[in-house]
């Protein structure tokens, strides 16, 4: 994949920059980011249809959760709670990712278990400590309902519903949840002012110090996994597998996919276990445990500065209206 | 007010007119309904707050549940459970009427304990079953927020954020959420073909066995209490006391506010328990418990026939983008 090939290269750029004199030039860093960029190549049809399902808690055993529950557009695509709450009020076991620019990131889920949206959008609705439905039942749910079997038709030219046809639809609206515009990217343009000052030196201090290491590419993240806890071990790392639970490597143990860090002040609270509050927790525990710097006040300050230019246009559109369900559609079953 | 006066006056002409041989003429019955109208006077700063603080979970306790959980607009205002989910996974007591076109009714609940929508707005926020949150904590939460505090004092003008203020938006947002142009209103309205011959046969049963006596005004219901089980007791009435609760009167104990015919399609499952999944099972109990009635099946489809002609353009807006939590803001506590 074309996106996979420049993460990489950015990562391999990163590396020889961090090591080299040229470091220090701003040009240099400047080529590890990249704008966000309007989705091209988009199936109308399939958004619409995908953001209706997106909405939809009949996706769920109990009627009340959907895609939108745990990662609220209204919200930095996020839920803003440490860990999810599934099925019956459970606690989920790690953060929610906020769903923006996802389709940037080179897998999904903190442990990149599932290769792109489409994979991943299957996923919550038939976990039993999230949405526990089945795909059986999801479809069984939506073939009795005559607008979405009709819709359906239309946008994939198909007699019968499939649960790849539903996730294929959800990846095809999440591909339109990006964020371009922040003002980070209105400087990339070529809008000098956009930054303050302070907004550039915290740019400078998180390129510098090595941030920019793990966070670069349009998606500052998302394209790499690397461990949590290089410098100093991260004590929410109990009882916690990351990348290691799908490569079987104990190499891979604590590794988890780095999140982006577009917008970031509104994805809060931070890490794999939602246990960094502010920004200005973050940026200190990432400081000391990935880079062995301790940040002063003000250099905190500055880089939470920087960060905050990263909050883009949020995705605007009108609610979807979900078809009613007909006579003969099984009913949702919350208290059984 | 005067919408209760107008409630009060059609009442008393349907009982006179279910006793009249006028009764029989359409355009009799024609004038004991109106076609829905757009809102007047509408203050639109405080219908955009309104709309952020109706979608916002965090005015509850577990940072999860916003009005829209259990009053869902891409779902006809409803959340299409029997009773609602509450904090915790608390099962409800009582089935979610539908927020659309409730400032046409004359109070709010199913026992009319709130007077308007503002005194209702208040009441889920500090419900230990619903949103499980306080007045004083959403007010903190609200004070804690930067742009909160701005917007607030744009719209209201004054210093502090109160719970004043946020019921008033509140309520003022949701006397947006009206639902003209149904088909039965483009019929009022003159477009005699707007309805099928099964659809007026439908209405006409409506009106000729009485059902409009309850069920008429401009939401077809909402404008009075009337006792559940008219005829013949109804089962789902075990420990509840309706407007009992509200006047302490016997009389008033199985009464509820009659509710809206609009969007009805939409807002299953029926009654104050939710324990009528369809349409088809609404009319037949309907028909047997209030007017000592069993209607035959071809009678049934023609009412539910003219029931779904009941469904109004719904209300379209861009989903609200929420402004972050600042460091102090107390974090929700979902599974404290």
């Amino acid at each position: 994949m074309k996106l996979n090939t420049l993460a990489a290269t950015l990562i391999a750029v990163a590396g020889i920059s961090l090591s080299s004199a040229a470091l220090a030039q701003q040009d240099q860093f400047r080529a590890l980011y990249a704008p966000i960029a309007p989705p091209k190549a988009v199936d109308l049809g399939k958004v619409e249809l995908g953001k209706k399902l997106y909405f939809d808690p009949r996706l769920s055993k109990s009627g009340f959760i959907s895609c939108n529950s745990c990662h609220n557009l209204s919200r930095g695509g996020s839920d803003n709670i440490p860990t999810s709450i599934g099925d019956k009020w459970q606690k989920g076991p790690i953060n929610s990712p906020t769903v923006l620019n996802s389709s940037l990131n080179l897998a999904q889920f903190w442990d990149g278990r599932a290769a792109d949206l489409k994979a991943q959008a299957g996923g919550p609705i038939a976990n039993p400590g999230e949405m526990a439905f089945s795909h059986t039942l999801a479809i069984d749910m939506l073939a009795s309902i005559p607008a979405y079997v009709r819709e359906f038709k239309m946008v994939f030219g198909k007699d019968k519903i499939d649960i790849d046809q539903v996730t294929d639809a959800i990846a095809e609206f999440e591909k339109t949840l990006v964020t371009p515009n922040s003002r980070f990217d209105q400087w990339m343009l070529g809008k000098s002012e956009a930054l303050t000052k302070d907004e550039l030196a915290g740019y400078k201090l998180f390129n510098e110090s090595g941030c920019v290491a793990c966070h670069n590419g349009p998606n500052l993240g998302g394209n790499s996994f690397q461990k949590m806890g290089v410098v100093e071990a991260y004590k929410g790392n109990d009882g916690v597998a990351g990348r290691a639970a799908v490569t079987g490597k104990d190499a891979d143990r604590f590794n988890f996919k780095v999140p982006t860090l577009r917008n970031v002040e509104m994805t809060y609270p931070y890490f794999h276990d939602g246990a960094a509050n502010t920004l200005t927790e973050a940026v200190d525990t990432m400081g000391r445990l990935q880079l062995g710097k301790k940040f002063t006040q003000a250099e905190n300050q500055q880089i939470v500065a920087f960060l905050k230019t990263l909050t883009g246009d949020q995705p605007m559109f009108t609610i979807p209206i979900l078809p009613p369900s007909a006579d003969s559609t099984p009913r949702p079953t919350p208290f059984k």
